[in-house]
């Protein structure tokens, strides 16, 4: 129904996390849910921007709200695989960030599922946009996709 | 970083079923995380064509795999609201079917997100496409958005 | 492998909410996942908490802290059937309360699983006991089972 | 409210699966929601099943039923912790088995919490209980307690 693009490789990701699936992954059809794999994103993005230094899940002043988000499925995973979850940013905004994931089943070159989601950083309390600070762009770019 | 639509009415969609929060859809930021919406949308969408007499879980001779999803996010939810999530058919293929579904927080007119996921029907056992049946085809037009 | 007690009829609960179950609940052997009984069981306890003005999950100055629970399974349920959940309170301590819960599937008269839990309520910024307070006390002695 | 034992230690255990939390196993109170408890031990145990050749999600002739679950909570886990989940089987019946599993947070040495589950395997067309076979036993044995 649309065009479908040959799934990328390890290299057009980067800071990779492995992700041990779980049992309730697996769905009556015997293959990880379609809803699963947006947990691994939010995993794999918050993961980095925690061990960066960037967010602080409980204490940070401002948290990243997403906006849009959306996944095409090549292929299966299931339980019990392990998927190596690859990150990159497309794009940087003032205020937000437009982060994309690939997910890799075992040892696998291809990925099996790739998606994004754009996060608009707002202040903790009053939820406003935060224009992104310079230690935010400039860790953001060491894995921004160059073109 | 897109252009945003404003998010739809309850006109627009069908077929609304009624899905209670639970607590643990609320995430560290004391709101539905992004993740859940996807759930619901399969939760709207299945549940309907079970009641259709369309699917059948268990037992049914095709399966519908899930090759691409997307989100929108208007506004928060968070428990212990009902979201009643409506559905519609965007695009009826050969093998594949593109739903719409919109959540509607408690008793709003707006919907606090809208997303799609598209269907290829394919047969439990060869995982092959299969057509659509004409009585797939029929009921699933009750629902075809016009234009 | 223990004794068995026969499952609760409704009358031996309280305070039903309706849970519509979702398509992910259902795992690989086509019934509700064991894991997503307690995620029912924190929604019935802690909507009933929210809608009697005890619970507030964002701002409250107390949390509930969850130190044991457990579950007995008697019956399979599975999508697209609605749950639902009554509970009870089995025991008020000076700082903690033991919550019972009965699932109970679409009509039917007895429960499908049993479980509790048991919350003691800390102070949000020390996250020490703190000990309850007559409302809540009063409030939950309104659903407290009477031997 | 009951007498609470001291946590365990790893060489209490056997056959530990490291588990990456997710972003979403936090709840509003910022730590490893209480459910999400139950999901890593049925992915402990189910996939040491697996890698031991006893269990075969999508084919095997046999499944296990959970008939019954529990669990007690020593100490707060949290995204983006990594979990060592360890297991043993504290019974053998004729066809049920009692599994119980500690999670290890990071490097830690004591439990942050310990749970158990009772499984009944029973033939998968039928779901009548079925005698554990003796290669079931032998494997079983080899993560006993010994008291």
């Amino acid at each position: 129904m649309s065009e479908r693009k040959a799934p990328a490789s390890r290299s057009d990701y980067h800071a990779f996390l492995p992700i041990q699936t779980r049992w309730m992954d697996n769905d009556i059809y015997g293959h990880m849910n379609n809803v699963v794999h947006y947990s691994l994103f939010d995993t794999a993005v918050n993961g980095w921007l925690v061990s960066a230094g960037l967010l602080k899940p409980r204490a940070g002043e401002h948290i990243g709200l997403v906006v849009e988000t959306g996944c095409k499925y090549f292929a299966e995973m299931m339980f019990p695989d392990i998927i190596h979850a690859g990150i990159r940013v497309a794009r940087i905004g003032s205020s937000s960030v437009r982060y994309e994931v690939g997910l890799f089943r075992n040892d696998e070159e291809h990925a099996s599922a790739e998606g994004f989601f754009v996060h608009v950083y707002v202040d903790r309390e009053t939820r406003r946009p935060k224009a992104l600070s310079d230690q935010w762009r400039a860790t953001l770019e060491t894995i921004l996709i160059r073109e």
